[in-house]
């Protein structure tokens, strides 16, 4: 099966919006197994729409609307399929139902023009919106298939992947499921990453092994096909486990986890309090903790100490360990952590000190970092990092190092090690 | 003339990467009074990228290409153009001088398929490269332009901005420069600056006023185009002014300030030190004023207190007046900024405290924050919000208001009122 994604939207035609939809329903369908070869864009302008489906009807056979069908005089997608397909138009009372559920909701006034939005096209097996009001729309002419999906992303997501993907497996008489696991790993590079699973990777097919790299992590993504879900988690579950005898101990959590959220779920579960002595990243490792709702209980606070007046006067940090180490030394990443803890009364205290750049500090080159966490015990780890990003990647960076080695921590002592 | 992007690169089909670029081109494009009727992507493939650019020929008079231009094998947007245009492809001097000096620059060894990016369509002007190594390309056959440019979206853009536009006017007859003022605002909506400067955006021509909001502020683009730098900027001036004196409360700054780098600049100008005391944002105030490189000289660092005994214990802060007026309140907003000022013996203090939800705090409904701003003068003032978006958003955007209400402080003891 060849596929094409057409988006509608004169916005995108001016640069306003990006079409991210036309790249996350391009991985779902390589997910599911169907190539993509195109992507067009086309403005709201219902002439032109149609000349590009002609083109699309000729090269492909299945074809992806994303946008147009709103309740404006803009949108037409489905009014130019309708019209190109010999369907009509006609009202779906569980769509219609569904927008004045959304609008009972929301409290606002529902007007005539929103009816619009209920109509699909005849013959079609509709998708149900969840996060909005216009449904979506699967329909077979002539041997292409037609998936109409809205343009905001929110909602185009969930149904894309909860209605389109399971419809079009159907079709295509596979009665299978797709199951996703995502591994998350941090302090590990996309190149060695793949180096050490590689035999994994080129020879695995069910599931299927992908890595992905963002700018400062990396994930593998384990896809599986099956007949059901219980079978298709165990396809996943041995290759899980032989990626985390090779390279376990990057892996910081799965699926949504991020950073902070396991973070936070270390230190929530082990009712364990933390403060931090925060300087080149000024903030940036107890605003990241903080993103996860009911760290309150964990979380009791710290200081930033952005110069080295500061060091001294709010955490103790002696003269003569600074002239004798340096403030980018392991010596004063142990004394933050070891002084903030105390301050605070946690029992957790950590400490991060480095040169961000752009220049040396304290005559350490630019990315020199070291991270000091004490936990329970008083005993103080510390650890260096030689970043080579810019001043704020590098910052960020080092905040995430950070709650990555924060995380390894707990699980040692979680583990007994 | 119409216009079209065809980014070529398989990794866009997959959905690995995002189209940046057609939005990038598209934007600028606009700018120059050139529309763009269509974005295509199609992969690696000779014969598909053959097959959509005779679609393209039949519909439009420019074709703009990204992607393809690099040293390996999948890399073939040149060499399919040019066996479809009969031209050939010839070795380009000063591309390959910048490629030799481009391998010095960053110790690397040139291979020989680097040479292949020296390569360009014989007859075709050369656009430099002067973040990368390939160079693009702009030639006209049969009334129709291509314009080719690398995919890395950090070489593509300066190229596409100061080679490939003032190209396009040269062929258009056009002796004409367009010149961008981008004027900032904070703590306005959209929809109310549009319709305070509906007049303006209605019936102004040249410059074009362009409103556009990101999540979290709103920017005017202010384009002129005119025969000369010169007199762009002074088609710009008296549209600008008028601008201010509506709506020039709300303008923190210009171009490619931010709120950070604003307020960093008014700071370290006026040669003030701040701390701040943070308790929903734990940090994020210091962490984004952090972002601006020189700013040591500033920031002297601060506390997070995100707990209630933290703000007594490491901020003084007094228990009655916590049970008399709770933390979320102006009261308690006032005393944070006082008493870290007085804590670190900075010029300047600042205290935020609020509900950032998703739960009320303190009584006070999630999104209720108050900042407090104490400068030299040792008066304070305090400012409430009523945020409405996720516990994030709320979070981020209270330390985007400090900033704000920062540089607004500082901008009225500068000018004396």
């Amino acid at each position: 099966m060849k596929a094409e994604i057409i988006a509608v939207g004169s916005e995108l035609l001016l640069g306003q919006i990006t079409n991210t939809n036309a790249a996350f329903i391009s991985s779902r369908l390589a997910e599911a197994g169907i190539d993509v070869y195109y992507h067009t864009v086309v403005g709201d302008n219902p002439k032109r729409l149609e000349e590009a489906i002609m083109i699309a009807q000729n090269r492909v056979d299945l074809i992806v609307f994303s946008g147009g069908l709103g309740p404006t005089k803009d949108d037409l997608t489905k009014e130019t399929i309708a019209k190109m397909l010999g369907a009509e138009l006609e009202s779906d009372q569980s769509a219609l139902l569904s927008i004045e559920a959304y609008f009972n909701r929301t409290g606002r006034i529902m007007t005539e023009n929103n009816k619009k939005q209920a109509l699909v096209l005849s013959g079609s097996t509709v998708l149900m919106n969840n996060h909005g009001m216009a449904p979506g729309m699967a329909i077979e002419k002539n041997g292409i298939s037609y998936i109409l999906v809205p343009g905001p992303p929110h909602e185009m997501g969930p149904m894309f992947e909860n209605e389109a993907i399971p419809y079009l497996l159907g079709t295509l008489g596979k009665r299978e499921v797709i199951v996703s696991r995502v591994l998350k790993f941090y302090g590990i590079g996309e190149a060695e990453l793949e180096y050490r699973v590689q035999s994994i990777l080129e020879n695995q097919t069910n599931p299927t092994v992908a890595p992905l790299a963002s700018p400062d992590s990396v994930i593998l993504r384990l896809t599986a096909k099956a007949q059901s879900i219980e079978a298709a988690k165990n396809f996943i579950a041995p290759v899980e486990a032989e990626i985390r005898s090779l390279v376990g101990q990057f892996i910081y959590g799965t699926d949504d986890d991020t950073l902070s959220s396991k973070a936070a779920e270390l230190l929530i579960g082990s009712q364990l309090t933390i403060a931090a002595a925060e300087s080149l990243t000024a903030g940036l490792f107890m605003a990241e903790l903080a993103d996860v709702p009911g760290i309150s209980s964990s979380l009791k606070g710290g200081v930033v100490v952005y110069d080295e007046e500061a060091k001294k006067v709010q955490l103790d940090i002696p003269a003569s360990l600074l002239d004798e180490f340096g403030v980018v030394s392991p010596e004063c990443a142990a004394a933050l952590a070891r002084n903030v803890k105390r301050k605070f009364g946690s029992d957790i205290g950590i400490g991060l000190t480095g040169a961000a750049g752009p220049d040396p500090h304290d005559g350490k080159p630019m990315g020199t970092v070291w991270i000091g966490i004490t936990l329970q015990d008083g005993k103080v780890e510390t650890y260096k990092l030689n970043l080579s990003g810019s001043r704020n990647a590098n910052r960020k960076r080092a905040a995430r190092f950070a709650l990555y080695y924060l995380i390894q921590e707990m699980k040692k002592r979680e583990s007994g090690i």
